[in-house]
Parts: C-alpha cells; structure tokens; sequence
C-alpha cells in the first residue's frame, strides 16, 4: 500500500476532528475554516521531464531492463515529491511540485544500485536514495536539478540472522513493520519505534540516526547497527567485523546520519533481542515538568532503566497530546501537572523487577501513578499523531514538530529559549501558537526536547512559518543543543548543522563526500551544502 | 614520576621471576639465559639531530620561549623512542635509536599546540603526540622522517565538572590514576582500568579506543566520549552539544581513533559516574572454556551485567596468568579447566542484586563459584602483567600479547585459527610457545580475545617474532575478526587494517587526514599509509 500523497499514512485510517477540538482551535487560536478546494491527484499537471530516452534507457538496463523498474508515470512522481513535513504537505497541497523527480528507479540488489549511480553519472542525473518517504526535514528535496529518486523497496529481505550472535542482516527498503515481523518468526525484534514505524524504511532509520520511542530499552538506531554495506559512485564500503573495534576511526559512524549524501545504504546488520514476553505501560503525575523531569534523570543516571520513558510538560499534558486518541475529551478531567508515561518489556521476571524499583523511585521524585490507562492509551494512539496533523491542516490549523537534545544541565535553559522563540515569533506575526513539549529520549548525560507547535495558518503558511522554525533553530544553537536529536539535518536544518559542526569539521566531511562522490550526485544539497 | 626507559612502569616496583618459573621456561620452553649485558642509558649515543636552531627557536617561541619546554637531551629523547610493545622493548635494549624524535616538545594549552603545529609546518618537522607513550602497536613510530614529539603532561588539569548532567572536561595529558583522583574529589570517577592505567592519558585513550578491565559495567573508553577538541594543522574541530545527536555522522567517532593522525586531541568530555560504595570480585570455575564463554555470553545477552567479566583458556588458567601475584604457585593448585573472574561496582544493594542474579545464572551455566580470592588477587594484580614481561625478557624469554574481537558465533573459530597460526609459526621457527587466551570484553553480539605469547627468543628476536605476529594478524582476517579490540592500529596493523577497512573506506579516511594535515605532518604512517 502507498501512503496517502499529500499527508500521512493509510488513507482508510484518517478521521475528522471531533467539534470540541475544532471549537478549541477557533476560540483559542483564531483558527478560520480553509475555504479553497483540495487538490486532486488526478487534475496535476508535472512539469515535463528534461532527462532524454537515452538516460531513461540506462536507468532500465542498470536494473535488469524491465519498464515497471522505471516509472515516470504522474502518479508514481507525485509520491515520491519531497517527505512528510508540514511545509512539504502544504507545498504538495498548493500545488508546488518543483522538487518532483524524473523518475522513479527501483533496483532489486547493490550491484543494481551501482549500476544506477553509474547510469545517472553517465547521464547528468541527481539520485535521492527514498525508504519510506517520511523525512521531516527535506531530506527528499535536493537543490533544485534533474534528480531520480532511487526508490529501495524491491530490497526488502532478511537476509542473514543469527540467533547466537543475535545479530540480523536487513535490506534498506525493509518498512519496519515487515522487518519486525521477519524477525518475529526467529522470535527476536529490533525494538525500533519511532513515530514514523508504520512507513520508515530500515535505510532511513541508518541514513538518518532515527531514534524510537522505546530508545530508553532498545537505544537509538545508531546504536543497533553493527555493520552496513555502502554503494557509493566510487565503488563500495563494507563495514562491522565487531560489535566494537580500536581499528581506526568508527566508519560506520560517518556512515549513520550521512542522510544519502555519501552513498546509499544496501544492508544493515542489527543487533536483535528476543522478543518480549511482557509489556507494561502506565502513566504518572507529576506536579512540574522540572520535577518530572528531575525524575527521568534519576532512572537514566541511576536506574532501573524503563523500556519508554517520557514526560509531557503541562500544556501538552492538559491538551492531552501525550494520548492522541483522548484529545477533545473532558478538559477538566485532566488534572493540573505533567504526565509521564514509563514502559516496561522484557522476561517476566524482569519487567516486574525494572517496574517495582522504577515505582519507588519515582515516587520517591514526588510522582503519582496514575495507572495503566494513560500508559495503554499511549500505546495505543503512539503513532496517530501524524494523521491528526492532518486533520488540524484540513480545518485551517497549521501543526508543526521539531526537536533537539543536549546535556541535563541545559535542559532547562534550552526548553524555555525554544518555546520562547516559538511563541514569540509567531505571536508577533498574529497568530499567537499552542506550544507543547516533551521528553522522549533520555541518557546518563542528557535528554531530546519535543516542541509541537500548533496556530493559525498564516496567508501562506509555510513562509508565515518559516521565521518561527529559524527563531527556533537559532534558539537551539545559542542555547547549547544540537540541531537535531532524530529527524536528522535534510535541507531545512543544514545552515544550522553548518554553524554546529563548525567549518572545519564541515569542511572534512566534505572531502569525505568528495572522495565518494565526486561529481556530486547523490542528495546535492541535502546536509551538506553544494558549493 | 617518568617510566623506565628500556622497559615497563615504576623501576622499583621490578621484581625477578620466582625460580619456579625460570624452572619452568627452561624445562617446558627451552628458553637460554640471555648473556649481553644490559644497555645503561648513560652509555647511549644517539643520533645528532638534523633540525637547525631556527626549528628549535620556533618550538620554543610556540610554547612560551621557555627552553625547558623544547628539550633535546639524550634523556627525553630516549624516553620519547617509540612505545612500550615487546618489539620496541627488544629494539632499544638492542641499542635500535633509529626512530628517535629531534625534540620533546611541552605545550600547555590548545593555542600553543597549534602553535607547535605551525613551527612544525614551517620547518618541516613531523609531529607526534605522546601521551603516556604506552602504545603497543607502533602508536609512536612514524614513517622514518625527522619529528617533535609534542608531549602532553603539561595539559593535566581537569576543566570542568558538571555534577547534574554527571559529565567532566579532562585536558589530554592527564594520567588516569591523575584523573580519577581529581573526579573522586567530587565523588566521581570515569571506571577506566586498562592494564595500561597507571601511565596512560586521557588523550591516548581516545586517540586509541581504549578499553577497560572494567568494561562490561563502564564501557569503553570511545562509549564514555561525549565531546572533543582537536587541534589540526589547519584549525580546529569541536563536538559534542548532547549525548546523542541526528545531526549529521558522529564527528567524535571520526576523531576517536584516530591516533593523532588527523590532530591532537586538545580535550576530552566525557561522561563520569558516582564512585562505588562496594566492590566485590570473585571466581568461578567452569570445566571448558566454551562452556565459560557461553556463560559469559548469557549474561552479555539477558543480565544482569557484572562490572567486571573475564574468561581465561585452560593454559591461561593452568599457568594462572589470571593472578599474575600467584604466577609459580603449586600448579597442582590450579584445578583443571577455566577461570571466570565477576566484578560488581556500584550501590550496595546494586551490587548485591546483580552479584546474586549473575550467580544463579553462572550457576545454571555450569559455573561453580570458587570464591573471593582468586577475583581479590586479580583485582590486585591488574596492572602487573606488563612488569611480568619484562622479566621475562630480563631471563632471555620472550613474551608478547596481541588481541582482537567477533561477533560471538565467530569466536570458536576465531580463537582456533589464532592460537594455530601462533603455535605453528613459532614451532616451525624451533621455539614452541605457549599460547593463553582470555575473554575480557563482553558485547551483546560478540566479545573481545586477548592472547598472550610466551617462547624463547630467537636469535634476532624481533624478526623472530614478526613472522608469528604476521600469521596471527591473517588468521584474525581470515576468521572474521577485527584486526584491534583496544590496542589499536599504528604502525604494526596498519596493513590488515587498510584490508579490514577496504580500498574506499581508507581512501575516505585520507581524504580526512588530507584535510586537517595537507602537508601530512601528523604522525605520518601511523594508521594510514602515507602515500
């Protein structure tokens, strides 16, 4: 199934908002009903391809000459136009489809991919290596050129698992649900839950450091991945003979997060874990979100480690975000505080373990359990929240995410500057917004800040936004986080990415990129910059 | 304090092998008292240097104008020879002054290191980093060229602790046992115990991916790494805004590993941790060591995790190099099969909660407790291995260690084609060995194996061994394993590692180094190849 064109996921499963909810946007937000008509995929008229029959020609004779390998059709164009942002989805719905690729390519092997980066050199073409298409940060959109989009879907296998080891070798185009249920059958899993699960590809899980919201058990991608295999136009890099090594700098670490700019990804060994016996997820209160958060760094600093780990600050807390299925409920029955919700999977034993000793300490921080029922509605509704971005955009709102990290002691800091800056800005441009926040990701040394950002469209949404992202972006930078904690730099978060790695370092990955690609195919423009 | 010059640590702490074990070398190894006399360091004569004045004028201007800062006596330059390996030790006993620097030279912050580079670059001196100078692979062996070796002591200080988000900033040249004591003032330590610990810095650490006898609770030393500075001949490099980042590829582990071929690690983030209320180390037994590596495995899998978690071979635990201290006891003592060591650091009721699961577990694997005394002569014994060797070298015996790492289903094979490409080599060559292995560092998805060697010398020892440290080095290849655990790559692996990390993978690592050191003034030969 393809996801819908112009928003997210299956079609079948969007829904209208409830009227307490559209009630709430129009007295609280100024929000006006959109009155032009939705556009039609069929009406769409894409530009023209530039790219002759001869390099169409080599594209299908580098992935075994069958015409259904390159598709230039309107369809297939339009869902492979740039990712799932909210700028993207306002562009697609407006019209705009200047970052449209040529073509679509579908190779079925890495020696197919090779021999597609050397048809799109031969040829002047760009390559936008596509998983699942859910990029939020432009990681889809190049610098304006005649680009294809390498589409990785037909690479879809398990390829290798061993059960000793507890190691699997995984396909890039893989969606994660398929992967899981590859692995179900040996009775591991990867344990890899990010919002984007439903539709995210294992190779962009890789390409872009993604981090899910089980990270506190399972820990980020970055730190499943053991070895990957890398096309690049200058040949192949094969790496990970070890769960760890002191030979030489760790290249799969310039590998993860080089978002396809350096090569494309054609496997990538994980480790697995056996897959869990029991799931337990329940809900606290907390009557600040410092305090809250005080005491998610007990249980990442001291332990027991809970398998999720979250904590939403009040606004998000009284709106009811942190269970997506409950928003528009009783307002009133949200008490005043902060939910935090803590997950726990594993044997028996040692989820009732983990759960009996986080319990203490957590009561011990001045925590309340609420139950199970906050934590099974979480679970519940974890990956909706991108539908009703949808539907907030179908009614005239405009909904927005991003997110950073940084050391415990600046969490404080960074959580104010940033959602200073978005209430500020947008404030100032009249629509004042609703900004919430959550910690999602939490390590011995620090934690991710999540901002959902919710207004009124401005006249046109996406430059009315823009400033508010910039504030925001200078925000993190000044107040000592990083750009980006998992959704990766792409193009909206790469002159910021530039300002935090500094010139130099910029400056070496650079040569990195020259190295394997020197004419500049892959993602120009995408994390680092082209000239 | 400085280290012996011609062999390993503190010159009073040297002891003589107990009779039993000369007894033994004799009798089992055929080793011959060695008849030349020892070189004395008055009586050595080294090469006059060839840099002019105006080289060394420029040093000293970089670090201040103080002469004492550039020093060129006989002495520091002796002490700055190469590294502290079996080879180097053989080489300078032999009088082999070949790979001497021109100067020492002491910069006391980043600005003067880049300082140094820059004298460096204008004079045409290569430059290489020293640090404790307790490389085992060639570390401080540089392609034969004219070079300063920019030692570090002088940059010890600890900069900056941060008790909420429990990070610290440590200057490179600082010792370990100098670190630990100036965190334990804030009730922190680091957890880093290589066998190296009592002489070896921070900036080597990182420089070479150590890790600790204690790693299985700490880590790594690269996995405690949160941020770095790096001083390069053109400019510097800073990262490490948060623990964990989707902003681009890690540059941190692009610079950890990278043995001062890219810059000079100028300061280390890392992350610290609450000192132990309780240690508790103890032995086990098991009957082979495939059944004690299972064990190991189990708990590396499923927990809990003991801090510390060793594995010796039958010959290891035979020879009872596992307690060094009880090395030429009553071999009947030692009861057949493999020696386990746990160790548990932490809180009181963590350590005695984890002590007690690890038990029921070790137990179920086949493991029969032996005990406080053999983990409390380990814990005491730790760090004398290497004085150990010297001794052995003292009495004509010859004796080197070599490690590496796999995943776990590849460890049988990977331990059997070590152990015989050493065995066979060294007979065939008229000096049977004796080969020990241990387990020491334990990963979900494999574990590290460190071999030690001991034989009698040939007749030119070095060229002796190098055939038997080639052989070892193809098996690991061949087997599948990484060429380096923890020593790292220098000068004696670089040429598997260039084939362990392929063609386009090192060339990209060079276009790194081009970069940061386009006039290749860094450590030249070190890690990369040089042309």
């Amino acid at each position: 199934m393809d996801m819908l064109w112009n928003g997210w996921g299956d079609p079948a499963k969007a829904a209208p908002l409830p009227e307490s909810v559209t009630g709430l946007l129009r007295d609280l937000l100024g929000v006006k009903p959109r009155t032009t008509p939705a556009l039609r995929l069929d009406d769409i008229d894409l530009p023209a391809t530039t790219a002759g029959p001869a390099a169409f020609k080599a594209l299908a004779e580098a992935v075994g000459g069958d015409d259904d390998r390159v598709r230039t059709d309107n369809e297939s164009r339009i869902r492979h136009t740039r990712g799932k942002s909210t700028p993207d989805l306002l562009r697609i719905r407006a019209g705009d489809f200047s970052d449209v690729p040529q073509a679509v390519v579908l190779p079925a092997s890495h020696d197919e991919v090779l021999a597609v980066l050397r048809a799109c050199s031969a040829h002047g073409l760009a390559v936008v290596p596509f998983g699942g298409g859910t990029s939020v940060v432009g990681g889809l959109a190049p610098r304006r050129t005649a680009f294809v989009a390498l589409d990785l879907r037909r690479m879809n296998g398990l390829i290798d698992l061993d059960p000793v080891s507890r190691t699997a070798v995984l396909q890039p185009g893989l969606r994660a649900p398929e992967a899981e249920a590859l692995l179900a059958e040996h009775g591991f899993t990867l344990g890899h839950f990010p919002q984007s699960f439903e539709w995210a590809t294992i190779g962009g899980f890789a390409a872009a450091r993604s981090s899910g919201q089980a990270s506190a058990g399972y820990g980020r991608f970055d730190e499943m991945v053991l070895g990957l295999s890398l096309a690049t136009p200058e040949g192949t890099i094969e790496t990970g003979r070890a769960p760890r090594s002191a030979a030489g700098p760790d290249l799969r670490q310039l590998i993860l997060g080089s978002e396809g700019a350096f090569g494309v990804i054609t496997s990538v060994t994980v480790r697995v874990r056996p897959l869990p016996q029991a799931r337990v997820y329940e809900g606290w209160r907390f009557a600040s979100f410092e305090g809250g958060a005080a005491a998610l760094r007990k249980l990442a600093q001291d332990g027991p480690r809970p398998t999720v780990l979250r904590l939403s600050d009040e606004t998000e807390t009284l709106i009811g975000l942190a269970q997506p299925d409950a928003i528009g409920g009783d307002l009133s029955q949200s008490a005043a505080g902060c939910l935090a919700i803590t997950g726990y999977e594993g044997t028996a034993a040692d989820t009732a373990q983990r759960r009996e000793q986080a319990a203490a300490v957590l009561t011990a921080c001045g925590g309340t359990l609420v139950g199970a029922e906050p934590g099974e509605r979480w679970a519940q509704g974890r990956f909706s929240a991108p539908y009703l971005r949808d539907a907030l955009l179908d009614v005239g709102a405009f909904a927005e995410t991003l997110e950073t990290a940084a050391f415990w002691s600046r969490i404080p800091d960074l959580y104010t500057a940033v959602r200073t800056a978005l209430t500020d800005t947008l404030t100032e441009a009249g629509t004042p917004p609703l900004v919430m926040c959550h910690i999602s990701h939490v390590y011995e040394n620090g934690a991710s800040l999540y901002f959902t950002v919710v207004s009124a469209q401005g006249e046109d949404p996406v430059a009315h936004w823009t400033p508010a992202k910039h504030a925001a972006n200078e925000a993190v930078l000044a107040a000592g986080g990083t750009i980006s904690h998992h959704h990766g730099v792409g193009t909206d978060h790469r002159d910021w990415y530039v300002r935090e790695a500094g010139p130099l370092g910029i400056s070496a990955l650079r040569a990195v990129k020259r190295r394997l690609d020197p004419e500049g195919l892959l993602n120009p423009g995408v994390l680092l910059p082209t000239d």
